[in-house]
Protein backbone atom coordinates (compact mmCIF):
# COMPACT_ATOMS: atom_id res chain seq x y z
CA UNK A 1 0.00 0.00 0.00
CA UNK A 2 0.81 3.75 -0.92
CA UNK A 3 1.04 5.94 2.52
CA UNK A 4 -1.82 7.72 1.71
CA UNK A 5 -3.87 4.52 1.56
CA UNK A 6 -1.99 2.98 4.22
CA UNK A 7 -3.36 6.32 6.50
CA UNK A 8 -7.17 6.24 5.05
CA UNK A 9 -7.04 2.26 6.73
CA UNK A 10 -5.46 3.46 10.27
CA UNK A 11 -8.05 6.38 9.99
CA UNK A 12 -10.68 3.37 9.20
CA UNK A 13 -9.56 1.79 12.25
CA UNK A 14 -9.63 4.90 14.38
CA UNK A 15 -13.19 6.05 13.48
CA UNK A 16 -14.14 2.57 13.92
CA UNK A 17 -12.57 1.78 17.24
CA UNK A 18 -14.06 5.54 18.23
CA UNK A 19 -17.67 4.59 17.59
CA UNK A 20 -17.15 0.77 19.07
CA UNK A 21 -15.55 1.59 22.15
CA UNK A 22 -18.76 4.62 22.89
CA UNK A 23 -20.69 1.48 23.91
CA UNK A 24 -18.37 -1.17 25.12
CA UNK A 25 -16.15 1.21 27.29
CA UNK A 26 -17.66 4.78 27.62
CA UNK A 27 -15.13 6.06 30.51
CA UNK A 28 -11.88 4.91 28.69
CA UNK A 29 -13.06 6.75 25.37
CA UNK A 30 -13.67 10.05 27.05
CA UNK A 31 -10.19 9.82 29.49
CA UNK A 32 -8.75 9.35 25.97
CA UNK A 33 -10.37 12.51 24.38
CA UNK A 34 -9.50 14.53 27.16
CA UNK A 35 -6.08 13.49 27.15
CA UNK A 36 -4.74 13.84 23.64
CA UNK A 37 -6.31 11.45 21.63
CA UNK A 38 -2.81 9.31 21.69
CA UNK A 39 -2.57 7.23 18.56
CA UNK A 40 0.85 4.92 18.10
CA UNK A 41 0.71 3.16 14.58
CA UNK A 42 3.06 -0.16 14.85
CA UNK A 43 3.29 -2.87 12.48
CA UNK A 44 2.98 -6.76 12.36
CA UNK A 45 4.71 -9.46 9.21
CA UNK A 46 1.45 -11.39 8.57
CA UNK A 47 -1.86 -11.38 8.50
CA UNK A 48 -1.15 -14.45 11.36
CA UNK A 49 0.32 -12.18 13.46
CA UNK A 50 -2.67 -9.78 13.33
CA UNK A 51 -5.28 -12.44 14.06
CA UNK A 52 -3.30 -13.44 17.03
CA UNK A 53 -3.13 -9.57 18.39
CA UNK A 54 -6.89 -9.51 17.96
CA UNK A 55 -7.28 -12.66 19.98
CA UNK A 56 -5.21 -11.40 22.53
CA UNK A 57 -6.47 -7.75 22.87
CA UNK A 58 -10.01 -9.24 22.56
CA UNK A 59 -9.23 -11.84 25.56
CA UNK A 60 -7.70 -8.56 27.30
CA UNK A 61 -11.89 -7.25 26.78
CA UNK A 62 -10.01 -4.20 24.91
CA UNK A 63 -12.16 -2.47 21.97
CA UNK A 64 -10.84 -4.05 18.99
CA UNK A 65 -11.82 -3.95 15.24
CA UNK A 66 -10.81 -5.12 11.98
CA UNK A 67 -10.54 -2.87 8.93
CA UNK A 68 -10.93 -4.57 5.52
CA UNK A 69 -10.41 -3.21 2.31
CA UNK A 70 -13.07 -3.00 -0.36
CA UNK A 71 -10.52 -4.22 -2.99
CA UNK A 72 -11.38 -1.84 -5.55
CA UNK A 73 -7.86 -0.33 -5.46
CA UNK A 74 -4.60 -1.60 -4.17
CA UNK A 75 -5.03 -4.96 -2.44
CA UNK A 76 -7.95 -8.06 -3.20
CA UNK A 77 -11.35 -8.03 -1.72
CA UNK A 78 -11.78 -8.77 1.70
CA UNK A 79 -7.96 -8.11 2.84
CA UNK A 80 -7.50 -6.84 6.36
CA UNK A 81 -5.19 -3.73 6.22
CA UNK A 82 -5.55 -3.18 9.74
CA UNK A 83 -6.65 -3.69 13.59
CA UNK A 84 -7.35 -0.71 15.55
CA UNK A 85 -7.07 -1.27 19.49
CA UNK A 86 -8.66 0.74 22.16
CA UNK A 87 -8.73 3.39 23.51
CA UNK A 88 -7.98 2.01 26.22
CA UNK A 89 -5.57 2.67 29.48
CA UNK A 90 -1.68 2.05 28.09
CA UNK A 91 -0.87 -0.13 30.03
CA UNK A 92 -3.22 -2.26 28.75
CA UNK A 93 -2.77 -1.47 25.11
CA UNK A 94 0.71 -2.18 26.06
CA UNK A 95 0.51 -5.97 26.79
CA UNK A 96 -0.51 -6.49 23.38
CA UNK A 97 1.51 -4.42 21.31
CA UNK A 98 5.00 -3.35 23.52
CA UNK A 99 6.62 -6.25 21.26
CA UNK A 100 5.74 -4.46 17.87
CA UNK A 101 7.85 -1.66 15.67
CA UNK A 102 6.70 1.79 15.24
CA UNK A 103 5.70 1.56 11.53
CA UNK B 1 7.08 11.93 8.76
CA UNK B 2 7.42 8.57 8.48
CA UNK B 3 4.31 6.50 7.18
CA UNK B 4 3.34 5.62 10.28
CA UNK B 5 3.23 9.26 12.05
CA UNK B 6 1.65 10.35 8.97
CA UNK B 7 -1.02 7.78 9.69
CA UNK B 8 -1.88 8.67 13.07
CA UNK B 9 -1.73 12.87 12.20
CA UNK B 10 -4.45 11.65 9.34
CA UNK B 11 -6.28 9.13 11.80
CA UNK B 12 -6.57 12.30 14.30
CA UNK B 13 -8.12 14.77 11.60
CA UNK B 14 -11.06 11.79 10.64
CA UNK B 15 -11.65 11.08 14.50
CA UNK B 16 -11.89 15.06 15.06
CA UNK B 17 -13.49 15.75 11.77
CA UNK B 18 -16.37 13.23 12.93
CA UNK B 19 -16.93 14.37 16.29
CA UNK B 20 -17.49 18.02 15.25
CA UNK B 21 -19.96 16.89 12.16
CA UNK B 22 -21.79 15.40 14.83
CA UNK B 23 -22.63 19.15 15.66
CA UNK B 24 -21.94 21.21 12.52
CA UNK B 25 -23.43 18.62 9.73
CA UNK B 26 -25.01 15.40 11.27
CA UNK B 27 -27.39 14.37 8.40
CA UNK B 28 -24.37 14.39 6.45
CA UNK B 29 -22.54 12.50 8.99
CA UNK B 30 -24.77 9.83 9.16
CA UNK B 31 -24.86 9.03 5.17
CA UNK B 32 -21.11 9.07 5.30
CA UNK B 33 -21.41 6.12 8.33
CA UNK B 34 -23.92 4.16 6.11
CA UNK B 35 -22.35 4.78 2.95
CA UNK B 36 -18.80 3.01 3.61
CA UNK B 37 -16.99 6.12 5.33
CA UNK B 38 -15.10 7.03 2.26
CA UNK B 39 -11.87 8.89 2.61
CA UNK B 40 -9.07 9.98 0.39
CA UNK B 41 -6.02 11.41 1.76
CA UNK B 42 -4.02 13.99 -0.89
CA UNK B 43 -1.27 16.26 -0.11
CA UNK B 44 0.13 19.84 -0.84
CA UNK B 45 3.16 20.97 -1.35
CA UNK B 46 3.02 24.23 1.67
CA UNK B 47 1.34 25.18 4.80
CA UNK B 48 0.21 28.27 3.23
CA UNK B 49 -1.72 26.08 0.47
CA UNK B 50 -3.52 24.24 3.10
CA UNK B 51 -4.49 27.27 4.56
CA UNK B 52 -5.95 28.42 1.60
CA UNK B 53 -8.00 25.11 1.37
CA UNK B 54 -9.05 25.36 4.81
CA UNK B 55 -10.81 28.74 3.74
CA UNK B 56 -12.30 27.54 0.50
CA UNK B 57 -13.71 24.91 3.10
CA UNK B 58 -14.83 26.94 5.49
CA UNK B 59 -16.59 29.32 2.94
CA UNK B 60 -18.63 26.71 1.09
CA UNK B 61 -19.68 25.67 5.12
CA UNK B 62 -18.18 22.24 4.68
CA UNK B 63 -16.32 20.99 8.42
CA UNK B 64 -13.26 21.33 8.42
CA UNK B 65 -10.50 20.21 11.20
CA UNK B 66 -7.08 21.67 11.65
CA UNK B 67 -4.32 19.18 13.25
CA UNK B 68 -1.47 20.41 15.31
CA UNK B 69 1.72 18.38 16.17
CA UNK B 70 2.54 18.48 19.84
CA UNK B 71 6.24 18.43 18.45
CA UNK B 72 7.51 15.72 20.96
CA UNK B 73 9.32 13.90 17.82
CA UNK B 74 9.73 14.30 14.18
CA UNK B 75 8.29 17.50 13.63
CA UNK B 76 8.43 21.33 15.61
CA UNK B 77 5.78 22.20 18.09
CA UNK B 78 2.21 23.91 16.86
CA UNK B 79 3.28 22.55 13.12
CA UNK B 80 -0.04 21.87 11.71
CA UNK B 81 0.41 18.40 9.60
CA UNK B 82 -2.94 18.06 7.66
CA UNK B 83 -6.39 19.54 7.64
CA UNK B 84 -9.95 17.16 7.48
CA UNK B 85 -12.64 18.22 5.22
CA UNK B 86 -16.14 16.33 5.46
CA UNK B 87 -17.37 14.32 5.66
CA UNK B 88 -19.52 15.81 2.82
CA UNK B 89 -21.09 15.22 -0.41
CA UNK B 90 -18.39 14.11 -2.32
CA UNK B 91 -18.98 16.97 -5.20
CA UNK B 92 -18.84 19.40 -2.48
CA UNK B 93 -15.39 18.08 -1.01
CA UNK B 94 -14.29 18.14 -4.68
CA UNK B 95 -14.96 21.78 -5.22
CA UNK B 96 -11.57 22.21 -2.95
CA UNK B 97 -9.92 19.03 -3.42
CA UNK B 98 -10.50 18.02 -7.52
CA UNK B 99 -6.74 19.54 -8.16
CA UNK B 100 -4.30 17.71 -5.45
CA UNK B 101 -2.71 14.54 -6.39
CA UNK B 102 -3.11 11.33 -4.43
CA UNK B 103 -0.95 11.24 -1.42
Amino acid sequence: MGAGKLAAQVAHAAVTAVEKAKYQNPSWLRAWFETGQAKVVVKVNSEEELNELRKHAESLRLTVVQIQDSGLTQVPFGTTTCIGIGPAPSYLVDKVTRELKLL
